[in-house]
């Protein structure tokens, strides 16, 4: 047998890997090409290292190596050529691989569910000015976070290193409870609260625990898009419920024709048209809710900021075993980066049976993040950056307003704004609210669509929505005038 | 119109709550109590504030906000309660309010997809000596992981606190895929990695991202049981393979009978009996997997941590384009508590518009740890650490090995141990594994039956899995002869 070109690849240079690492790799490559014929023989060790000029030792562990992969078989007549399937693989070119693939698939190389998975126009800088969802970055309190999280790996025991409660570290889910309470008049004790990775993955915990493939879920329309592709990726129908002034609209017949097992709904501020959902509609979506045995999912995502008036209570607290799952945050109210939100669990499903369910599912996990968030909590820093931020956003948002008066002459109505880091501004038809956005990344401007949260977009869904969050007061004038100057161009 | 119970509440104390948000939270009891009359007439602002002795200003607060809320309705002819159903959630004792939802669910509170997703026997504390999965965390170098976070956390810029890339920190994905070209041989580019919550998200990501319903997925048997759960929480068809000493066993008729679309399998160490998958079994799989349009998820959960011989390279690097979902984890590398993991695509599924999807469904987030975690790595502390951990466990496997030998006295079969961090047991069928276990918690010792690995566990599947990641060396012939004791008392 032939086998010098083993021999020829052989570097014993000072850099070199081991050679008995090398000569397994240069083995499997000629087994796998078929330079040795399958069945036959391989030269004894002893052959081998002579004709290699190399140690028999080198020669034994790649031989024992390759028999424990399967690629030779040592049995009493030496050592074989394993029989394997022509490695067709190698020979393929990457496109014809990836063709074949696709046949085999039928063109559905992704999954059905994600086809409603619009992609959004969203820009890859996410920090843009007026983009949605972003707080005041740069006037975050890192000094403190640092501190906070110093302090937990400083304090945490080696043990803090492993998975912890999936649902969740106790410290967290006491303080969370407790400030729910208070600031948002949710009914909770700790036990109701699972820690997830920000909302999505709260509503995505929804989704895997109360629903099945075909479900119905309701979502407000316009609305929150993650939401909408949580259910997606669920496999759920999503029936679009249209908002007025008074927040969702829900038909009395959908009750029956589209009888449904989730509802999305983010009361205290629709998002993102900023309605408050009336007390006759909560009341009565509570009463129907409980009566065909769906979830009311309450995202409570910006309410921790409200501007005028007294805060909106959450629906969840509105009475006792309210059917609602509460969602909430902290990417708005502390950092995005941070993933921490959760889930509160109404009363009557955290029976054990739910929780090693949940358990099964989470890992728990980000441990020293929760204690060190737990710690920003009961310190009393939380608050006093809620209440920071409360006056910022507040002037950022009249700044928003005025530039808006001053420098949008297009007829338009603005929407929301009564809490929260947004505001969206109706637009006539005559102006595309899609082109808008388009020209606006063009110069370096990040709002958003207003029909991009719609499924079906009508007349009303035309315009745009601002965030004011991570934008200086000062900018909007200028950036209201370059959104002008883009309207009047395309009118 | 009665109104004295109002001011009967109303308190001015030091620590008393704004009158004004007393107030408003008064008049919404009284109105969901139906004590003011639906469309009745509210007193005048200024005569219900000289009724209760407060400035009219506070009562004309309340009322703009309860109008917002919809509890009243202000028009013309003054201000009205409005027509709200009775609130007959309140008066339901919390048992009947549950007892309606669980009838209105027909006794499925939860998903269906949930019911095979067995609750594990694991101890709440599992930190446990044995206990699986766990690495040496009182080994980990707390203090350089300080360092390198502290130091993300200074060079942070505040933007770095947003949302960032859905699928990682380009920097940690760089790390990542040149690691793994070197040791894993995986063949990657960093555009072709996913960062994820661990593993677990990585498997949920390919559920979501790959499958449909009813979909096929192939298992080993005994498995992981995370992936189960991910697969059955995806609402797949979940059909169990046995596994050999070659890993896991197609049956040929199965492509043709279950053509699966995911093929779970862990082919260097297979989870938990350590089987490696044999070249020939490799070929064949990536071949039909090709052929019928599957993809087979390779979770290289241990392969860092090579205990004997050369390092078994990965299946994805085998050839080009196999038909590979590359998944790993840093929980055991690193820290569990860490949840950083990760997915490697195949290069024809990067396409932008499966990127801008994955974009969709993921959030980004946790950046300041990926970018400790890439320095962790550039800088070689990750090298290092695992080099100094792959001694460790050595050494510990060594002792575990040594004292099984020494003082289980039962006749039983020791699996695995090539590489990892724990080592499978098998025992004969006089000691059932599980009430071994149930045994073992009571005293303190958190070893995994082997057939709660297994879907429909055979007689081969009675065993015990032990984990020597986080247990001392020492310790071992001390809790061997624990088990000891117990599989006599038992037998």
């Amino acid at each position: 047998m032939n086998t010098t070109f083993l021999g020829s690849f052989l570097d014993d240079g000072p850099n070199a890997r081991p050679l008995q690492w090398q000569l397994i790799q240069r083995l499997k490559h000629a087994i796998l090409q078929g330079q040795f014929p399958a069945g036959g023989k391989l030269p004894s060790s002893r052959a081998l290292a002579e004709e290699l000029n190399i140690s028999r030792n080198t020669v034994l562990i790649a031989y024992e190596q390759l028999t424990a992969e399967g690629y030779i078989i040592a049995d009493r007549q030496g050592t074989r050529v394993a029989q394997l399937k022509s490695h067709q693989g190698s020979k393929h070119h990457t496109d014809a691989a990836t063709a074949l693939i696709i046949k085999a698939n039928k063109n559905a190389l992704y999954a059905e569910r994600l086809k409603p998975i619009a992609a959004s126009q969203r820009a890859s800088d996410r920090t843009l000015p007026m983009t949605l969802g972003l707080p005041a970055l740069n006037h975050f309190p890192i000094h403190l976070w640092r501190k906070a999280y110093d302090r937990a790996l400083h304090e945490a025991p080696a043990a803090s290193l492993g998975y912890g409660n999936p649902l969740g570290e106790l410290a967290l889910r006491q303080a969370i409870a407790h400030h729910l309470r208070i600031s948002r008049g949710v009914r909770c004790e700790a036990s109701h609260i699972v820690i997830t990775e920000g909302a999505q993955e709260a509503l995505s915990l929804c989704v895997k625990l109360f629903t099945n493939p075909k479900d119905t879920a309701w979502v407000e329309e316009p609305g929150y898009r993650g939401a909408k592709n949580a259910f997606y990726a669920g496999d759920l129908n999503v029936i679009a419920m249209r908002v007025d002034n008074d927040g969702i609209v829900i038909p009395p017949q959908a009750w029956l024709t589209h009888s449904p097992r989730l509802i999305q709904t983010t009361p205290s501020h629709q998002y993102p048209t900023g309605a408050v959902l009336s007390i006759t509609r909560r009341l009565d979506l509570i009463e129907q809710a409980r009566r065909v045995g769906a979830w009311i999912v309450e995202d409570d995502y910006d309410s921790e900021f409200r501007h005028q008036g007294e805060p909106i209570a959450s629906m969840q607290g509105l009475m006792q075993d309210s059917p609602v799952l509460y969602v909430g945050t902290f990417s708005k109210t502390m950092f995005p980066a941070l993933r921490l939100g959760f889930l509160v669990l109404p009363e009557c499903l955290t029976s054990p049976a739910l929780i090693s369910v949940i358990s099964e599912i989470l890992r728990g996990g980000h441990r020293l993040e929760q204690l060190a968030m737990a710690h920003f909590i009961e310190s009393g820093q939380f608050s006093r950056h809620l209440g920071r931020m409360r006056r910022l956003y507040r002037e950022r948002q009249y700044a928003l307003r005025e530039a808006l008066a001053a420098h949008l002459i297009v007829e338009h109505q603005v929407l929301g704004g009564n809490s929260g880091l947004h505001l969206t501004v109706r637009l006539p038809k005559t102006v595309s609210d899609q082109m808008l956005v388009a020209e606006a990344l063009k110069i370096g401007i990040g709002p958003t669509a207003l029909s991009a949260f719609a499924i079906e977009p009508t007349e009303e869904d035309n315009g745009l929505v601002i965030g004011y969050g991570n934008t200086s007061a000062e900018r909007f004038h200028f950036l209201i005038k370059q959104l002008n100057n883009i309207v009047c161009a395309l009118s």
